[in-house]
């Protein structure tokens, strides 16, 4: 299994660039379980409040399972998925009585995006998609999640039927600025 | 400018293990705007919940107001920064009367870790410590950010002068499992 999957080398800048959302259908091709881990492993080295880790992953890839948290998520995206990676939090407080399980999450889930388009793979972040109609709550009994853990995020994986781009962002001017919010410097 | 600036090409993955918090004091190097702007730059590239990029940067390079915001936060490593970039989010729902911009901001600070990292840069993601003792508020007063957003996290910028490494993370299969939470698959 090793010798057939190849790892990409590619510049954190051009993975920065390349990473986008992508909605569409995927190839039938599939995900292997040594690029899984190598893009999971990318989440676990994200920074935490505290050093907590309070973040975890589910990868699903048995294809009747796949099937089940596809209706659960009821997106069309998810599908054709060949893997997803459903991301879970630990809600509790980790400083002064503060969680920043959120911020742990964003994070992670980046690292989690990044890696997937390094290595040829299209994916999209569904988060608000979740957290209505019980899909969250339906995708954690489908997985075994305990009920003190947060479903948080899903991320259906595959290579995309036809690729996008990165939408457009707000000019560098009306998101940063030197010194003072807003200055023309 | 441009010439005496050299831009670094590292993997994603390498720079996904080489970020790490860094505490300590830094060297008398200074950050050029060239590098800075890079690094915001990736922030300002990363996902936001329907692209309503709700994060914002003010980047502080102007040594007197340094001195300022680091007496405002009142940690060690920030006195020594030769820059500090200070993340900001705009609180507003943006879906189904929700709000993402912790998410958002988890997301955006982590490119800006990565960049940090890849452009050999130091640095360390405050957060809760801002969020004691009206730290953030004084913050946002000293760089002009309007009352509606939130001042969340300050990233102190320099070349280390005792570098270090990122710390341990749990092993894969205590934070990530195939298809079943805790599974031993």
């Amino acid at each position: 299994m090793l010798n057939s999957v190849s790892i990409t080398i590619m510049d954190l800048f051009e993975a920065i660039e390349k990473r986008y959302s992508y909605r569409g259908e995927f190839k039938p091709v599939p995900v292997p379980r040594e690029h899984l881990t190598k893009i999971v492993e990318a989440g676990i080295r994200a920074p935490s409040a505290c050093n907590q880790q309070v973040v975890s992953f589910v990868i699903v890839d048995d294809p009747n399972l796949l099937e089940k948290v596809a209706e659960a998520v009821d997106r069309p995206v998810c599908y054709t998925a060949k893997a997803m990676i459903v991301c879970i939090y630990d809600p509790r407080p980790v400083y002064h009585d503060m969680s920043f399980a959120h911020e742990d999450l964003g994070a992670a889930v980046e690292n989690v995006l990044l890696a997937i388009a390094a290595l040829g793979y299209d994916t999209v972040w569904l988060d608000g998609a979740i957290r209505v109609e019980d899909r969250a709550q339906r995708v954690g009994r489908l997985l075994g999640v305990p009920p003190d853990k947060t479903v948080a995020v899903v991320l259906p994986i595959g290579v995309a039927l036809e690729p996008g781009k990165q939408r457009e962002r707000l000019p560098f001017g009306e998101r940063a600025w030197f010194n003072q919010y807003g200055s023309m410097e």
